[in-house]
């Protein structure tokens, strides 16, 4: 496996946040703006601006929040300003909780709240921090880096996984190897693993549709639950995206990588056997590739074939204790979403020529 | 800095860990017992044993199991069996439990519960994770590694810092460094750095105590606040153990090293403004050092000296955000034991002939 855990922002965000942080600070910007939900993104994004020496404003959902105030402190130890959204700071945030009094937030919102601080003050800009195509090459460092390492043992992988959520991490793990598919130069299987309960890929429509649920962003084409499709409440944040990358979701359609959908608690056993052999406590997003790893090297168990199976193992679960709670309590739960929950998902998707007749 | 916290026990302490249950399954042990405070230790034998398919029972004192459910539920996951202590399951928790009713436990009931738990079960051995010689000498991988990272490029440290509680990742940094001095190959400054909460070096006596509150420990030659002192509650978990290992103790009091104690809120200061260069979020323990390595490298920048200062970097803070949310938020405080609050814990160490007449 390519781990990389080994850092503060528990994830392999970093490798996107220094990046866009780099760029804006030679644009002379004062700060950035973002969204985080779990709190990865933003925790990546305040090392990064702490680096750089940028203002870095996180308009994090309400519930998270309240729920992982760990993160939240991490993130203000970092320097940055964490704002719980919708908050009374913006017009779009006052008007929210004007319309609905009480509510929790979601990510759309968040995500409005932070454009619209960027577009307010002078000298900053939105950043994100997953789906979009400048992430995917700047996590293409994962990929090289894992070439690099298999080219000089002289390993070739048969089978390689990743999980994905918006895309990021398995767009940069696959991305070199794909490129050596393509050429024709090696063949390789891709495996993409998104959880049961929030199946883009292999469940999803692939059409444009809205990349916020604020409808504030671009439409995208890609692999969609709809943008209004609320994921059920389960342990992987990071894998809780309506949709998909649009890289990921051409080569998808394209038949190029493969995609599965995995239960919640059997991904939570993987990520127990994992920790037990191998040391490293895994984040529940990583543990959907090992569920898919460990049911490749079962199958090769049975059929007595030999296979070198490769998989990103993204970041650590330190902050991910309750779920963990929940799993060794026994009283964690599956859900899969019935095709009534998906349908009203899908009929938020925009209706034109070409798209969702 | 030497970095030992890119493991899941978040410190050095999977060092001794390993070596212990690795010599307790080739003892054909079925298991061990122990007892954690903060959870660190525990982690890390927990870790070990599912490694070699040992049993592993954790005694860990209530507050603790109440207060850090997360460090609880790695323990579990790594399969340990996690009791909080005083229980119902041994003579000394039902004891303890009927004499103090309510009481959220201690270090000294833990492993008293945890020492019955072995002797009462066929099989099982005690073990414990710092203060005692063979702990130092798992530790010394840690100075032996730096020794050689340091050797292969061709430094030497002037000064070589690192926190100290029960003594074991200092007695382990330094001990090959230590080991030239008094071959007189080459000379180094050595600084302890303690609590000022919980000054055991700095202004403990150099006798013999109890190693426990429980007294079922042997005694130790070594300095010591008294084994009934009890530190303030402070976020350094792992530095606030009432004594020394008699090694150090020794090398303290032979003047081969200094010892310097320092405060809670300067620490976290030393903490915020290491995470924000290094990216690193540092441990409270591991921010002691971080706290002394500034303090002489600000030394330097007034004189003009050029020293190389060396510390050890024990752990990660993933487990302490609610320490960072106190600095956070400015409710932080310090705490300084008075020379009448430190004269009850003298007070219990044992009188005889020769020690503390």
């Amino acid at each position: 496996y390519k781990f990389e855990g080994n850092n503060t922002s528990g994830s392999h965000k970093l490798n996107s946040a220094i990046a866009q942080a780099y760029y804006a600070k030679k644009q002379g910007l004062k700060g950035v703006t973002t969204e985080t939900g779990a709190g990865q993104w933003g925790t990546a994004l305040s090392m990064a601006c702490s680096y750089f020496d940028l203002d870095c404003q996180v308009y994090m959902v309400k519930c998270s929040y309240e729920q992982k105030p760990f993160r939240r402190e991490v993130m203000r130890t970092y320097g940055a300003k964490v704002t719980p959204s919708p908050s009374m700071e913006t017009n779009v945030g006052r008007r929210i909780n004007a319309e609905f009094p009480g509510t929790t937030g979601s990510l759309g919102c968040a995500i409005s709240e932070a454009v619209e601080a960027a577009t307010s003050q002078q000298g900053y800009r939105y950043v994100l921090g997953s789906v979009l195509s400048q992430v995917l090459l700047h996590q293409t460092i994962i990929g090289l880096e894992t070439m690099t390492a298999m080219d000089k043992y002289g390993i070739v992988p048969d089978v390689i996984i990743g999980c994905a959520g918006g895309g990021s991490n398995l767009g940069g793990l696959i991305s070199p190897f794909m490129g050596r598919k393509l050429r024709g130069e090696q063949d390789y299987r891709f495996i993409a693993v998104e959880p049961a309960s929030c199946p883009s890929l292999t469940r999803g429509k692939y059409v444009y549709d809205f990349c916020d649920t604020g409808h504030v962003c671009p439409l995208a084409k890609m692999y969609t639950l709809g943008s209004e499709f609320i994921p059920s409440a389960n342990h992987a944040g990071g894998l809780r995206y309506h949709g998909m990358s649009s890289i990921l979701s051409q080569l998808y359609d394209d038949k190029l990588i493969e995609a599965r959908s995995v239960e919640q608690t059997a991904v939570f056993k993987a990520a127990q056997d994992f920790a037990r052999v191998e040391g490293i406590l895994p984040a529940p997003e990583s543990s959907h590739a090992i569920k898919v790893a460990i049911d490749e090297a079962m199958k090769c168990k049975e059929t007595g074939e030999e296979k070198t199976i490769l998989f990103g193992l993204t970041g650590t679960g330190y902050f991910d204790m309750y779920a963990y709670k929940a799993y060794n309590d026994g009283t964690m739960g599956d859900y899969i979403p019935s095709d009534e929950d998906l349908k009203r998902g899908f009929d938020a998707i925009p209706r034109f020529p070409g798209n969702m007749e």
